[in-house]
Order: structure tokens, then C-alpha cells, then sequence
């Protein structure tokens, strides 16, 4: 990843998690952040290869990117007397990677910080591109920064501990990077076996990303196209996820949030077929009037307008700048 | 203020607080940060500029800068759903600064932020820099992160309200800035007339600083001569400070740290006669192994190291690297 800043190494390498001793110091002070659905074996792994390793882990969900838990990694490392030098890792899914990589923002105004990110979700997606969060009052990463990690490093055979609705949830974020950059990703998913193109399909998916982030690290502008499914979809997931008393993953709530933003009756089809080969339901019937509301604490409003990005066909996306108002009657008359 | 990522206005005017819809958009939303030992007055005059302005009065005091009132701001920001084309204005010392300047550097990733400081300290020194932070666990800004303001707007009338005892403590930042980079600015405090001379010994601080700054905006090496009388100086805030349960401002914490870091006796003569008109005690009779016990803590230690900086004579400044160790036995020899 070449940003102005920082730049850094972002490795997808069946194995890699054995290798960590020639990507990063492994003498100074980490502290490894993973959660309970974490297998022991990925963890071990990990701390075996660093002998001043401290770990903590908490609890798989959402509810891990609290106020408390995020004060309580401070703590941690304030009594383990980290430094500057010193890094966090975090190894696990998107919640471990959002709320170790806050806590390395913040601690002494920002340590190393490393991703070993062990779902699909996070590895075609939220490991890389530096947002960083916390939720707050059930608004999704409210409070947060954009803080770039040292290293990225993506070991495909963490896939195996992984459940099938997991990996499916995980590949609506590489749907989406096909939308919206490269229509041959796109394609992979509608010819046969997935499973045996994940490699290629994360290698792709990642570029896409950076591709985006490198050129907007800070959601200026350009970045906002990543957030394709994500107005509608984080409304969705506020109402009906994991925190909101509900069931959806985050991908699928993204699924739900996508399909209002295709241009045609054809491309519409095309994304449908494609989201029932991965058992995703991009239909969930939810409440028109409570996503609306949801809608309106998005953090990518500004003032009255919100940006919603739109796809002509694979690989071409747009933007479109909606008053909230416009939005939400929009969502409120979705059939 | 000229940054790679972004560049920021500082004006430096006799009431220009009254004149803030020249220097930003006063339509949008804003909540204005404040504690209670700041006038009235001057919060009545900013309130008014902004239509949609909301105002949070924080106790005066480090105490302020925790984790609950951190996590109040956020909660209260989305209660009234600020986007990020909104902005947190700190008006007040460098509490209010840190506090409110973590607040708009964290909320939703980052919302506008503008610095109104009211204090010598806060406009010498600490509300330029892009530093903001809380408190743990009794380290001082142990949690925070590099933000940038808009603007920072210094208006010298809000001195009249500040006791003597508060200007001294600020001036002591600005005798640092004079000793690192402005052997002039140095000399103005050995001169006659120090009260005369304010607006002058303000905007030579601040351009020393900015200067600084800069060249080395996230503290990588230059910066660290900012630190000058801070390494040895928050030691001893720390067991001394409004915090620690003593009575020691900042300033006077750092006019401590400063004496044992110049070069030979004719020096610190010099600065020893200029505290002195500041009434200012840089011979605080502290326990030398209480304070070399509170320096581990020191966040810009990088593993066993961390780097001090000594002055050979007014407007020179060096880094000298240490051990962690040799440093504390040099404060615990201190005569």
C-alpha cells in the first residue's frame, strides 16, 4: 500500500502466520487481540514466534467494540509498559482488527500496529484501508480514526477453521470490489468453483482496495466508492445485525443495501444469480421505516447530503449525492 | 501552518474572537467545549457567532481529560447527529484543548476542529502542534492521537481575565520555545518589560513551534526538541501536579525539568534569573526517586531508549539518546 504517509506490505501467502520473523521485529513487545471463535491454534501459532507476547482476548461479536473494552486494551498496554516501538496485533475478523487497531491508534497517540486478519470478511476487505473503530450507542464505528497498520499479512489457511456462511458473508465484500472495479472479479463469481479461485479472488478484491484507498486515504472522495451497499447496508445492520437483536451478518446486510444500487433489470439479475450461488438473500424483508431512520446517524453524511454510490454495469461505479430526505423516501418506497 | 496532509490558519489578533465568521463557516454545527474556570464572557461571544452552536462546560482541571467525559463528548455529538462537515470548538487552556481536540480527531473518524485558546500556555504552545489527548491511569495524554485544527484563532484580550500566577505558568513554554530555536525570544524575557512585550513573545513562540512542527509533524525525530524540560518535567507534574494530588502547574513542572538539561553554569544562571522574574521555582525540592520512577512511564521512550533534549546556549538545542536507566540515575543524582 503507497500512501503519502506510510506506506506497507500487505502478503497473502498460504503460511504465512509461520512466518512472521522475516516480515516484522519480532523482539519488541506485542500484544495479541483475538476473540473466542479465534482457533487456539491460529493464536498459538502467532505467540510462538514472538517472545515478549502478551495476548488478550474477548468476546466474538460486535459488542467487543464498546467504550470499556477499548479503555481496557489502554490499560493493557499502559501496565505491560508498551512504547512507541512496541505493536499490537490483532488476528481475528473485523471486530478484532477495528478495535485492536484503535487502541494502537491511540495508545501514546499511536503504536505499530499489525493485521493478521482470519476471515474472508476482513481479509478481502477490512484489513487494509486504515479505518479503524469503536461503536457507540449502536452507531457502527462511531468513534474511531484512519490509522494505517505496519503490516498486512493474509494466511489463506486460516480459511479452514472457517464456517461456509462466514466465507459467503466475507465474499459479498468481493462482489462488491468487482462492481465496482473490476468486472473479471465480477465474473469469477458467475462461472463455476469459487472455492478453488479464493486466492486469486482475495488477491483481486485487495487490489481493488487499495487501488481506491491510495488515491483517497481519507474519504475525501473517491474512497466513498467502497462504501457501494454500505448507506442502505449499515441501516439494515443497525436494525437487524448481530447488535441489533437480529441475525445478519455484515455482508449480508451489504447484499441487502447493493441491490438498490444497480442500474437495470439485467445487472440486477446478474448480482442476484450470483448472491443465491453464495446462499445470501439479498431480499431480507426488513422494516422500510426503521432502516430509513437508521440511516440518518450514517458518518458519511455531511450537513443534510449523503453520498450513495451507484453501478452502471461491472466495474463502473459512480457517485450520487442524495439530500437524507431523497434517501430515505427512496428506501421507504423500495418495493 | 503548512502540513503535507493539511494545512491550518493561526491568527494572533486582539479580538478576534469577535470576528469569527470571517475565518470559518459559522452555519454549520458546532459544540463548543469549555470548563468552568473560563469567563462567561467569552463564551457568551462565541456562542453567539454560531446559529446552531451547542456549549459543554467541563470541570476545570486535568481531571477532565479521562475516558467518561471523553466518551460524554462523543455520546453528545451524536445525540445531535453531527456530520463531519461539523466542527468541536476548545475554548479555554489545554485541557479543553486535548480533550475536545481527541473528541473531533476521533468522532465518526475525524469532524472539523477549532482551537480558541485562552490561556498564555494553550496560545504559546499547546493548541498549535496537531497533539491532543486524554489522561490514564495518572500518565498524562497517554491516549490520543495526531489531529490538526481548521484554525486556531488567538485572541491576547482573554489574557486580562487570567491571573498572574497562570501567565507565568505559560510563559515558561514560551522561555522554551525561546531557549530551542530564538535566542531573541529568550533575550525579550531578560529584557525589561515582559507584559509590554506579549503579542511579540506569542507569535515568536508560535513560530518556533510551527517551524517545528512543520518539518516533523508526527514526532518521528526534529519534533522531540519540543520536549525540552518535558521529559524530567511531566515526571514531576505527575507526583507533583494538580493530579498527583500537589499543587505544581505544568509550566512550573516543566521549568524543573528544564535546569538539569543545560549546558554549564553561565546558562542556567541566565535561566535561572528569568524564572525568577516569572516567579517561577525551577528548585522544586522533589523526591528524586519518585520521579525517576513516574519517567518510565514517559510515552516518548522507545523501548529501553528515549531521547532528552539539552541546550548549549539560547536558540541551540540538541537530542542526546539515553538508556532508560541511565536517565533516571541521572535525575536520582540531581543535586
Amino acid at each position: 500500500m503507497e500512501l503519502a504517509q506510510n506506506s506497507y506490505p500487505i502478503v497473502v501467502e498460504r503460511g504465512v502466520l509461520d512466518r512472521l520473523s522475516a516480515l516484522t521485529d519480532t523482539k519488541r513487545k506485542v500484544l495479541v487481540v483475538t476473540d473466542d471463535g479465534v482457533p487456539e491454534k491460529w493464536v498459538r501459532k502467532v505467540l510462538a514466534q514472538f517472545p515478549k507476547a502478551a495476548a488478550v482476548t474477548v468476546a466474538q461479536g460486535e459488542g467487543a467494540k464498546s467504550f470499556p473494552v477499548f479503555q481496557s486494551l489502554c490499560e493493557k498496554l499502559l501496565s505491560l509498559r508498551f512504547t512507541r516501538s512496541d505493536a499490537v496485533i490483532a488476528l481475528g475478523g473485523g471486530v478484532v482488527g477495528d478495535l485492536a487497531g484503535f487502541a494502537a491508534a491511540s495508545y501514546m497517540r499511536g503504536i505499530g500496529f499489525i493485521n493478521l486478519p482470519t476471515t474472508v470478511l476482513s481479509q478481502v476487505d477490512s484489513s487494509i484501508g486504515g479505518k479503524v473503530a469503536i461503536n457507540l450507542n449502536g452507531i457502527k464505528n462511531c468513534v474511531g480514526a484512519f490509522y494505517q497498520p505496519e503490516l498486512v499479512a493474509v494466511d489463506l489457511d486460516t480459511l479452514s477453521t472457517l464456517p461456509p456462511r462466514h466465507i459467503s458473508n466475507g465474499l459479498v465484500e468481493a462482489v462488491k470490489a468487482g462492481l465496482l472495479g473490476d468486472s473479471g472479479l465480477f465474473e469469477l463469481f458467475e462461472a463455476e468453483g469459487i472455492e478453488s479461485r479464493m486466492e486469486e479472488i482475495i488477491h483481486r478484491s485487495l487490489a481493488v482496495k487499495r487501488s481506491v484507498v491510495e488515491q483517497d486515504a481519507r474519504e475525501k472522495n473517491l474512497r466513498k466508492l467502497l462504501n457501494l451497499g454500505h448507506t442502505i447496508g449499515h441501516g439494515v445492520e443497525s436494525v437487524y445485525g448481530l447488535e441489533g437483536g437480529g441475525q445478519l451478518l455484515h455482508g449480508e446486510a451489504v447484499a441487502v443495501g447493493m441491490l438498490p444500487m444497480l442500474d437495470g433489470e439485467a445487472l440486477k439479475s446478474r448480482v442476484e444469480q450470483v448472491f443465491a450461488k453464495l446462499s445470501i438473500d439479498p431480499h431480507f424483508p426488513y422494516d422500510r421505516e426503521r432502516v430509513a431512520q437508521a440511516i440518518a446517524s450514517d458518518k458519511k453524511a455531511h450537513g443534510d447530503k449523503i453520498t450513495v454510490v451507484r453501478v452502471r454495469e461491472p466495474g463502473e461505479a459512480y457517485l450520487e449525492e442524495l439530500s437524507l430526505g431523497e434517501l430515505q423516501e427512496r428506501v421507504r418506497k423500495l418495493a
